[in-house]
């Protein structure tokens, strides 16, 4: 089956073409951008962006939102990471935390897909972990160069890209959702 | 004529009703809550809001959306002012200013009018002032109490309520708005 994957990274593309190619999927992109609403959740993000999509298209599509949420800031930046990142930066999100021992932060990611007739599905994915005091890493982008997932030493920025992308919110996500896809 | 303005704040339906009363409107509230896209304006916030509750109601409609833009955090929290105040604070907005020269700030508000055909326009207004070390007063709500505009010693929550309607960005917003519909 043909899918359009709504999205401007060809990092991701290549990802997901990668996933869904094994499902005898082919997906390409769309470079179309649609609105993001402004909500509490990632999942009310995908559907309104795939209802958006699904009106002007009608085939199937896929789109992700992820974010970074840390507890002691009540799951700020979250929804709106991006945004933060693009004005606070990393340097701003360590100056909030300052003097904070609680550092219990996760990425989340919610995958979701609509089908030629308009049904949609979503699947979330999650790496908890914890944001530490410096940067550290120079790959991946965003906040991966001051978070640690469980269980490993080094930051997302830090990780190589393959062991990253198999423990990650988002590679999680997209699993999920090829499964949902073919129930 | 009978407008509909979409607002839950009572506060702010009564200030726009004694507006626009004066200019033989009869402004009724439309409690609906229309999606906010995340966009780097507020004016892209409006348009995209009046659009869809016109497309549900086709009648006379009135909104609105303020922020606090930043000048030393690249005007953050601006769209999302009212996510970072519930997740930061006031408390949050100072950390990050913390050892920061630069306290300049904006108040900006953009008020937009959609008539019976479905034609938009907007109109905004801004309070120019500092960002102070503290917070100091209990009126007005959200970033008021850390808010002093230009030329006054008061914070926008230390001020009495009408001098700060008569300053605010909401007031001129609505008051340019009120002339631009009469035109």
């Amino acid at each position: 089956m043909r899918i359009l994957f709504g999205t401007g990274n060809p990092g991701k593309l290549r990802e997901v073409q990668a996933l869904f190619g094994a499902l005898d999927h082919e997906v390409e992109q769309l470079k179309d951008e649609y609105p993001e609403i402004q909500a509490d959740t990632l999942e009310e993000v995908v559907i309104a962006g795939l209802e958006w999509l699904w009106n002007r298209h009608n085939v199937p599509i896929i789109i992700d939102d992820s974010g970074l949420f840390i507890e002691t800031l009540k799951g700020f930046p979250g929804v709106y990471s991006a945004y933060v990142f693009k004005t606070l930066g990393c340097r701003g999100v360590l100056k909030l935390l300052e003097g904070d021992e609680n550092r219990t932060a996760e990425f989340r990611c919610c995958a979701g897909y609509v089908d030629a007739n308009g049904k949609i599905i979503t699947r979330s994915g999650t790496s908890p972990g914890r944001i530490i005091h410096e940067m550290r890493g120079t790959g991946g982008f965003g906040y991966d160069p001051i978070f640690v997932p469980d269980g490993m030493e080094k930051t997302f920025a830090e990780l190589e890209l393959d062991i990253k992308n198999r423990i990650s919110h988002r590679g999680m996500a997209f699993a999920m959702l090829a499964k949902a896809m073919k129930e």
